[in-house]
């Protein structure tokens, strides 16, 4: 049977400051991915994230990001692999605490923003984090493309991987996402058409015209597009009616 | 045989800035309160300081703080219980990480700064922090000042606690400490008569001339004041060769 | 003739935060409190809210707060007189470079969140944040609540002064606003009823039942308020209709 | 006649964290770069800086940084030329504030750490970031190393230019400084033997062995090197008895 699991980022407000839709996506998600404090969140936005989300019986992950809360952790900072790897570990900690008192358990980690982008393209970065990750819990799993540099490294390095789709986004050949900085409401019709493609025949389509083979265990959809619980709601609906079971990943992967 | 504790505030650098002499100081202390990284210290510091404590054999502690790095976490800031056991909850997983990895074992909490002092005068905002700290790992000891409100919410809510004095202050009758914004080099001599007087017949000397009777289980030194080192090399010797056992707390409170 | 000014905070959304609805808003507002950097905003939303609100003809202030971007600089924080003073010397310059380069001009000064309320309660205090304000610039405007301490320390010492009544909240007898942390949506007819009773009677209602005699010069609208501009837009149309001229205050404080 | 300035950079200390030995050193410069609470420094170092700096007679200049405290503002960040140009509005804007009310005057910018080291190499962010200081005030002038980018492209842009060498570091040919993170002491007659060379021979020695041709304004001495006191002593008095005027550098260039 095919499975799936429908994934997006939490825990990214602030204090006076919200952000996402996480109450209303988390109806249809099978796991998450919660911010730890550094890119975004804080200590009281964990808890009652961690809550939320263990409540829907989700999939809790980490989403350990880069210490630049104004620019979101999406501006490239020139880290050393040693601090890459500790300030990984930092956020680790700092949300298994939360996770820990409410009896819940961490299952995943997913590298947020330009911290995930800088682990594509450097090897020694990627190498740090992930010997952070292992050397903290080897039992969790690393979520990311694969083919990308930080995916790969942590699949050598003997982690559990599980490959995540961004499918609200556009790709080049290849299956290199392309980011948008404004988010735009997305035909819900048009994400679940490709979504059922990718799960069902293993074929991611890019704006080039030449689609790309891929198993996928994840989609993601981004939690702060305007319609992403729209979208959301759309693709647990078709997915299932399609004979996939929606359910979280670390079950099948 | 009498026993006694020598410990100090550690890993409170940050960044570029270098703060307290951790390294010598450690030749000396049998725990110490390590920062996390929200009133000073930083992932890098923590792992730095957790590997140098757990290489000397010490008792490793957490030490929280307010969110207030400019004010090194000594202003007074209005926190809700919920709040401030939410901030001490991130600072104890951010810092149990460090020390996980590196095969040690969190044994204590003491409260940093002003928030200290707040757990102090407010009874809910005690119990707030009192409540995450057992719920995080109900064996963690809380160090603090005995007859203070956040050392007694602790000792009632079941927590193990022990009396820890800093011995390089001054005292107000009842054994409220003078706080000094700027250290001063201190006597070694006096500070270990006042030990030694405070450990074998459990009285602390106090400024207005009457001893406040106190079983002390640490003597805290600060570990930025400028002759701290010799302090502690004095008490350690002095200790010993009076026939008290220096030695790290957990194993006798 | 009377005349009033319709007046917001703004600018106090932060990195990738967005915070309030300052351009629908400043459809109707005469003069608005800008963020400075510290409590919320950045140097693009600083350059940005000054760019919008020069453009539509208001009167610009600064709205200094406390350094506390996580508690939206609402908790009370214990800052000397010297601090608080420095704290809004750094905010009103840094305010400052975005208005000298688009050829605006600084008006006046409302202090923010908790620096606003221990002001109120801390003469000291208050002082301190006076004096700088007036060092930096005398001619500068100091808006706030008749009656309370900085709005009085502040007119004692020379400054011109605007009575500023945040109209869009409830009253204690004596003029004290009852403030929400949570916006609920006002019903507008109340609000304008409760704005003319006020600028053409100078009785501000309470919730005791008891007018507080005032003369008011700003009405104050919570930006954030989910319907904040269609209170704002009924504002500017009835107050117009009723013969009052809104205007920029500082054409005639 | 031959005439050079002894400089430093200075208020970088922050909150309870100390840093670079700024009151000794100012006996002996002529100039200094003041941090402005982004990378480095505070409000009240700010204006303690400031008024120490004016009660010398040193020319003020803004020491603008990267929003990267915990990493010094020596991490490169990829900000966009907008960014860069505002995060530095900013700090020109907060700085001026303690320049003003102590009735002094700035009379030049110095870029540090890695903003410094960006704008060498990217000719937008260095457009962008010259651009600011022009709006601000065309009359401050833009202190850098001859031949790199961001001085070239101030140059052109019109802005009166210092060339600053930091004559305790080494270079290579070419005149690109050797960066070392964690200073060691120099010896001080090496440094004045090479200070004399270069303000009067117009040569810069290098590690390459051939002598860079370069007219400097500008000695830079590290304020937070062991012996920067010592250096700039010797420096001050050598050039001196040289027949060298040692002066603020706005009086001559």
């Amino acid at each position: 049977m095919l499975r799936v699991d429908l994934n997006s980022d939490v825990g990214e407000s602030f204090g006076n400051y919200k952000y996402g839709n996480d109450e209303e996506n988390m109806e249809y998600l099978t796991s998450a991915n919660l911010a730890c404090g550094v890119h975004a969140g804080d200590p009281m936005v964990m808890r009652q994230t961690v809550a939320l989300a263990s409540k829907k019986g989700l999939a809790i992950g980490a989403h350990p990001g880069l210490p630049d809360l104004q620019g979101f952790g999406r501006r490239k900072m020139d880290l050393s692999p040693e601090e890459a790897r500790d300030f990984v570990l930092y956020q680790l900690g700092a949300l298994d605490a939360f996770i820990k008192i409410q009896g819940a358990k961490m299952t995943h980690v997913t590298l947020h923003g330009a911290l995930s982008g800088m682990g594509k393209h450097d090897a020694q970065l990627a190498s740090g984090i992930v010997e952070g990750i292992k050397a903290y819990n080897p039992e969790l799993i690393f979520t990311g493309v694969p083919g990308l540099q930080s995916y790969e490294v942590a699949k050598a390095a003997g982690l559990r991987v599980a490959a995540c789709i961004p499918i609200d986004l556009n790709f080049r050949k290849g299956g290199v996402s392309i980011i948008e900085r404004k988010k735009a409401a997305r035909d819900p019709k048009e994400v679940v058409r490709k979504a059922l493609k990718l799960v069902k025949e293993g074929k991611l389509e890019t704006v080039d015209g030449v689609d790309t083979e891929l198993k996928v265990d994840i989609l993601l959809v981004h939690g702060d597009g305007p319609n992403s619980a729209e979208i959301l709601s759309n693709l647990r609906t078709s997915l299932t009616e399609a004979g996939v079971e929606v359910a979280p990943f670390p079950s099948f992967v």
